[in-house]
């Protein structure tokens, strides 16, 4: 048995970490920037990278390290990816890291980047950086704010696990995200901390397991960012080892922050459960979750409030899966929009369905009645301000 | 040898058609909504439909006859797709064409619908047609205009194709649509007619190659409406059968029309010709052009005339196929804005680009340099009339 408790305070409760973050022009106004994540002793990393062919020279630069390894330092920049750069955006890295204090001891330090690619990094306002922070500092709110590119607000989550005994471990994470309309290329970064002693073996698998229901729920397979990252670090220092409340602990945090992630969707005003039920197969289920959380006509229905369940269906149609009108029921929460045996919508059930879509969170679900996979996808509608912010990012 | 001249006039130039386009109150204001297209004689009959695994009802009667077949009647209307409508939905077409005059000598009728899902037809008001529509008459324009959806100009076209020794033949179309932001769900229709005499065994073979290079560039693979038809029919009464002068002037023909409705994209302002150059096969090229055209960060981009092609670079990377950023060369028309040696951009080429951008139409080309497969895709930007149209599509 074990407790999960929701705390404040991000990363400083997590035994073992210092971090922070400061503004050295790279955002305009002064705002934060740059941030780090250190540990007092080596701990133990791992990450999941962005399929995109054209990783970015952090991901690179840290998988020369290997898949998971220790290290007592991460610098995390916004503003600039440091993609499509080259080797010369991967000695930028080291060379950036060699200004780092000596009286750090850094081992094996890693960097995390978001923003345009095609630029390099301007390395004198970077390693400016490293004369402001405060190294022994515990400000995981700066850091969190230093991470933001079009985020309207800072992510940042601790829980405390209790596993019986006196015993406990802190988990906690900052993350950015924002691009959900196309999680194609708006990077996602996710830095989670935590003072359980993870063991080296299990470390990439539970994170894997936990990403798949969370962050990839969220956005489009094999579709992502040059820099989309999740990295897990353990600092150990609780000495406590519960792999059961730390999977739970790990799939809660990162269901949470993907949430937050949606819901801070550029310019979106509503999130969306889209479930399919009763699929032939668990890929057909999230191939058809996936088409309804992505289509731009349900995304902008939803904009609407318009239950127009015609657009629901035609994506489920059109997205290669087993499915069959005469078996399909779609329902907007509770409201039966469509079955074999009610294909047209009255006029009462429409106005209940417009009722369900006034909300800022619903479901809507396709029963396709094939076989008994389900998966649910999480999205969001589009309206004028994803226009706005996405026509000139770069200004 | 052969000369194809586009000629006006629409259907009407083609021997043994007749068409026109009524108004019945499916559209507001008296607007014209159903068509028809009639021959004297029984032609022949070819179609191509919508890979969407719930097509509509009028798809589904079209196919009780078989793959081609002969007929003398096509009817069109606008504002109701008949689509999720299921049996009921099918004798619904055969109850409406059995209102036709008996001296038409109707022969395998056969019916094209557009518009919203989930509505049973009004039989009614579209039967009134039959009272309102001169079946003597050559209207090819009022056709073009009654099977409009959400179309700014009607697409219309005839080409007179001259094979020689003074024999000729015609082929035209009208066609309809325009969301092209997401073929996905926005129905394309386009009814061919012709007067050369297509020999049976070939029209879907011809007609399907020619709807690859046209429609198909314009559209994604497997991800269509449940509507989605392109009708040739042939009356054969040129007598004329040049299989190399009609397979070019239904290539000619089907391209004009498929750039017709990309640039009747919904709430589009610029065309975008994605030509990708140089990949190891022609479905790796395939893929990252049609990545590309459907891209919402390229297309908010080209929307905000911002030369950001960290967009270009990323998609092609996020889309699976074969690349590698020290091989690849992005263009904007002739200005060389990435490659190997020219990883940033100056102030230079990024105002030559944004002039480029700044056109009407232009291209993106991104040459691989992986192997030697091309294709192009076509696609349009982003903007707020796009969200404007399709927030609340069924008012």
């Amino acid at each position: 048995m074990f407790d999960i408790i929701p705390i404040k305070g991000g990363l400083n409760n997590v035994e073992g970490f210092f971090s922070g973050g400061v503004g050295v022009g790279l955002k305009p106004e002064g705002k934060n920037d740059v941030a780090f994540i250190r540990t007092d002793e080596p701990a133990l990393v791992g990450a999941l990278f962005t399929s995109n062919k054209f990783q970015a020279a952090p991901i690179k630069h840290f998988k020369r390290y290997g898949e998971t390894f220790l290290t007592n330092f991460v610098l995390i920049n916004s503003k600039n990816a440091n993609a499509m750069t080259g080797i010369a955006g991967i000695n930028d890295i080291d060379e950036i890291f060699s200004s780092l204090p000596i009286t750090l001891n850094v081992l094996n330090p890693v960097m995390s980047s978001t923003g345009v690619i095609g630029s390099r990094l301007n390395k004198t306002k970077i390693t400016k950086a490293f004369e402001l922070f405060d190294f022994n500092g515990k400000n995981s709110d700066a850091a969190a704010q230093a991470i933001m590119t079009t985020d309207r607000f800072k992510k940042e989550i601790c829980l405390k696990v209790d596993v019986g005994s006196g015993d406990s471990f802190h988990i906690a994470a900052i993350a950015k995200g924002a691009g959900m309309i196309c999680p194609a290329l708006a990077t996602m970064l996710c830095f989670i901390t935590t003072d359980a002693k993870v063991p080296q073996g299990e470390i990439i698998s539970l994170l894997n397991e936990a990403a798949n229901e969370s962050f990839n729920a969220i956005s489009v397979d094999g579709d992502t960012s040059t820099n989309d990252t999740v990295m897990l670090i353990s600092s150990g220092k609780s000495g406590v080892w519960n792999r059961e409340a730390f999977r739970e602990a790990l799939r809660f945090l990162t269901r949470e922050l993907a949430l937050l992630i949606l819901k801070d969707g550029e310019g979106s005003t509503k999130t969306v459960a889209f479930e399919v039920k009763n699929a032939v197969t668990s890929e057909d289920a999230k191939i058809a979750a996936k088409a309804l959380s992505n289509s731009l006509l349900v995304k902008t229905a939803i904009f609407g409030e318009d239950p127009n369940w015609g657009r629901i269906a035609s994506t489920i149609g059109a997205c290669g899966i087993v499915c069959d009108e005469e078996k399909l029921y779609i329902k907007y929460d509770d409201v039966l929009v469509y079955s074999p045996l009610q294909k047209e919508m009255s006029a009462e059930i429409e106005s209940a369905a417009n009722r369900v879509m006034k909300q800022e969170s619903y479901k809507i679900c396709c029963d396709l009645g094939m076989g008994d996979k389900s998966y649910t996808a999480y999205g969001c509608d589009l309206g004028h301000e994803y226009v706005n912010i996405n026509a000139d990012y770069r200004s």
